[in-house]
């Protein structure tokens, strides 16, 4: 397993960033699921470059659907669907084989490969990688909006300035909302924080790092397991697969860490005849197991790697240090154009589980 | 998948809190590795309950090989070893089926499982099965070490006590003289402040929760892949299966969303003729790829959701809010014993990796 | 992987011949399933040792379950069971390490995991190994006959001596028929001349080979997946782990390439409401998914290995041709107890199948 | 899972009969390892149709690489390729979907997916998704081969004519010269009467069953293991993903219970310092692990289910019989076509165990 996730809805992710083509195959859809294109392209478009605030790779990130698609409906058999790179200019990065970037898997791709590894535009290790991921969670997520489940994410941190958190019960009304915007923020007035944060750092030619909150309303409880196929097992291993993830919480998370348990733990209550909690400081998962409550996930993505300040590094054919300036077009912070592949991984993850509890798709 | 996990190296764990034994299977050891069982009860005795900080209950949590060892050494088939249940007071669970604790998986794993769930003293959900997972851990650390390779933990933080970081490159030496402490931490300063926090708490009838810090030192550059089977997703996936664990990071983790890449950054460096970074805010992990830097790792762990305090729930036969004040023995700080389960379950994964990576157990 | 297997419902195998006990843990069972012990001891005895025509070994193979089980039902968390090694005469395989028997794992388990491996009573290779997946298939059958699915085996083959195979479609009543005699066979006449091929065998310290054919009975029609997840993949998987077996096939299996397809296709009819076919050629599979017919599958088994006749074999040590002569005790025909191992691993597998496809257990 | 197999190398076939392209993603090689594009299309040419005895499809059937390739050398990433599908003319299929052809799974895909399954053309259980699995085994025969290790099939038999089994060591000069014929197999003479075979059966407009013998030279002793990860489990799993394969048999296989144990053991010799068999009944297996001779496989093909004799089936929406004659162009024969896929197949499968075994692909 390298590039491939999921238990009974597999995904498999395949490309390089210079090389024909990007894409996934997603196996184990239920047969019969309307799958919009449209909707599918205007949520890929979220992360697709092209904003001031983001890298000046221009690429039309259409996928097309090559199978598993028939008449405008799953077809019952694997989805594989591709994106064309067009806009590829490899010869920005010629010296970085030999001189890595710092903090970059110029390196360790190397340690792991050896020198036949394609790296050119980062290879399969490029941020260009997510789009595929897009693909998946795209529909994942048409599937989830038909059984009343959505998902939804916004930047809750970059640098300094954070957004405030979801609210108890985020609606579906409020992810739209929040997604449409060029900063996917709650708070305008920090969304424009953000962006000087973001502002600032490209002037220096330095990167800024962020968090992302991500929910999921409309789960049932009693989804999932203890131990190691729980709710959180199985969205970590797979939003640790976005580059530039170094950390994943659930709930309060680290927060807990300073919290006694009287305040941590969440009071249940009865709403509309149904068992709920009057807070959500377990972030919807108790012993690995929905308890109905929102999911709520955060991921902290570090800065871009690739800054164009000049940084120490070692030129490895000759083990001499060797200052490297990093020229090519780079994203200032990552988790911008993050967002929606968090929510794009997560979409997945949870139809997975979902599939395998429930009958033929029929939850 | 549940309570197993695992490519090459396969775990599973099988055993309720107040049933006959709980237990683990290994499968995929090499053949011919010495086991000594006395040093695996040394290391089992750290998780082990009995110092005035934690749970009353006794157990000897010796555990007995049933199969996979001869002569001393491993026998090139499965091992499975079990611990008896001895010590079990079930009668002061037989509430909590009914009235749910807040934040404990009394709820869940009824809206999972249904009635027939074994919930005394918290059936599969039990911190008691972590004993098994310092079997599988206990083991995997003696073959990491005859091949130079060492994890050691200790309590990053204890409600709002801290102890100091470990250093950039932590030894052996270090990890033993922590392990060795009552309470596992680098400064004793710090320790007495946790303890005073633990005690505090204890006094309150409440709990408090906490950081784990671990890191793996020896490994070799090159391990791991980038997006699914990296080092952060096969070390979340299973760290997120200990009992409590809310947030799991990788070296700066969060931290790093509130940095600049010129910060966040390490630095290539050559250090006696091989390629080192100057930090490691990367946490010996970059592209899910090891760097050759210690892999560094935190874990957060919410309070002990049981506790003394009367708090808010539900009667779930007549939907009625009811008060619950839970009786039985807890640990005011699971974060405490955890540290050694933490770095079980982390050697465990990573001799997993190393296993597929090389040949027949040859690294 | 290696001696685990299933996808939702996983098997893994533990225990040497001449260890302290074998077993077996099962994660993903149904919680509140009844478990009977008895029947599940019945059931056992069946494999068990001690007939005339069997190894004169004595074990009395009774299972003990440490977990997973509470009130006897499944308790919704992993169960294991173990047997206790009682009866072990390790003496009787001393020379076999250096002078592998022919056609036996002496030599290629040493090839695998060297000389560390336990190959006493052939260690985990042995037959005694099949005990464990007895208990596995025994509560499996439970747990299928619930739900009107009953899966029953017989000898169709021993040597040159021949059963009638099933009809179109074995009842329970058949089932269990075949299962109360000491040789599992549909008619008695050929089960005389079976008898008399093993007794024959066995006068001439020679052991002889057969076909165990095995039918599972409703299952309904659109269980399975193309390619890779059939119902053919996931048996013949699960199959060829009972040792001994050297060749699997469903329906007309090898008898179908002699065949023309108007001869070999199964027509279709409707019978009571629902589309069946007036044969099963197809052995109840086409496309990898279930026709609703009954799922009909042949094992090959080989002759023991293990026979007292002198056999040309080579010691290791010198790379020295050398004779051999066996000793020890060993079943004339490892196909006559491994009628219900065959049942036990096919409805191990037919349910790990039906769980994934259908809502926790509700099929 | 469904369409995806492997463990370290992983395989995922995506694609429709007429829908827009079939193709495979291959996660796991190694990097740097050279891809003969033009061998690959060589090997592929092998299955494709056009013969006088084959399907008058005509598909050029040349992969396009879209990643995982960079100069002529796999780059370390996932490689995907895929084949365009351009000769396709659904109208032939249109009736199919009321009224099933018997043996093919017209009927139990969509007792498994519902009406919404594609299977015009048969959909994803075309045999034209064997050209896909060819891509995987070309390029794995290309990687074994640097090796020295050799995958080679021919048809052993067709209806009632029998090819001569391969001798006790093929070698990589006789897989060649059979690869070359128009009909794969090593006596001329046994090709004639096959020919005949299926140009009786293509003249009544029916089918005919055939037997590939698959055997593959100059793997390790020691490769495998006991129970479910056998060379024998992982091979019949992958080998029952060939459209029409009802028999899996290694060795003597079937032919083996007829025996006696004193016939069937292979004793062991010594030849140029290495330990043999005289003869290979086991098919260079025993105890799921290789003994150092060839691994020989025979795989049983059913005849086409598809066949221009008019046959009784049943018309679903009204449940009354209807006689079927069915149009379209179908292979007489499709174990004839088959004979490279088998090869393929086993190819993709022994390298992947020898990828797990086998350190970053150093064997």
């Amino acid at each position: 397993m390298s590039s491939e996730i999921g238990h009974r809805l597999k995904l498999s992710v395949f490309g390089q960033s210079h090389g024909r083509a990007v894409g996934v195959v997603i196996d184990g859809l239920p047969a019969g699921e309307p799958v919009d294109e449209e909707a599918l392209y205007r949520f890929m478009s979220r992360r697709a470059p092209g904003g001031a605030l983001a890298t000046k790779r221009k690429e039309a990130d259409r996928p097309v659907i090559l199978s598993g698609v028939a008449d405008g409906h799953t077809a019952g058999s694997p989805l594989c669907a591709v994106i064309e790179n067009t806009d590829t200019r490899s010869g920005d990065y010629a010296n970085l084989a030999d001189v890595p970037r710092p903090s970059h898997a110029d390196y360790t791709a190397r340690a792991r490969y050896g020198d036949a590894v394609d790296m050119r535009g980062s290879g399969h290790f490029s941020g260009r990688l997510t789009a595929p991921l897009c693909i998946a969670g795209g529909i994942a997520k048409q599937l989830l909006a038909r059984r009343d489940i959505y998902v939804g994410a916004h930047l809750l941190r970059v640098g300094g300035a954070c957004d405030e958190p979801f609210p108890l019960r985020p609606t579906r009304e409020l992810f739209d909302a929040v997604a449409q915007k060029e900063l996917p923020v709650l708070s305008d007035e920090a969304g424009a924080r953000m962006r000087a944060q973001i502002e600032a750092a490209q002037a220096d030619a330095d990167s800024v790092g962020g968090v992302i909150e991500c929910a999921a309303v409309g789960l049932p409880a009693g989804l999932g397991s203890p131990m190691f196929d729980g709710i959180e097992n199985r969205l970590a291993a797979a939003l640790f697969g976005i580059p530039a993830v170094k950390g994943v919480e659930f709930g309060a998370g680290f927060a807990a860490a300073a919290m006694r348990g009287s305040r941590h733990n969440d009071p249940y209550i009865v709403e509309n005849g149904r068992v709920m909690t009057s807070k959500n400081d377990a972030g919807g998962i108790v012993g690995g197991i929905t308890t109905g409550m929102p999911v709520v996930v955060k991921c902290a993505m570090k800065p871009t790697p690739s800054i164009g300040k000049t940084q120490q590094s070692v030129r490895l054919s000759t083990m001499e240090p060797e200052e490297l300036t990093v020229k090519g077009r780079h994203d200032p912070c990552v988790a911008l154009r993050a967002v929606p592949v968090v929510e794009a991984v997560a979409a997945f993850t949870l139809l997975d589980i979902l599939l395998e509890e429930f009958d033929h798709g029929a939850f």
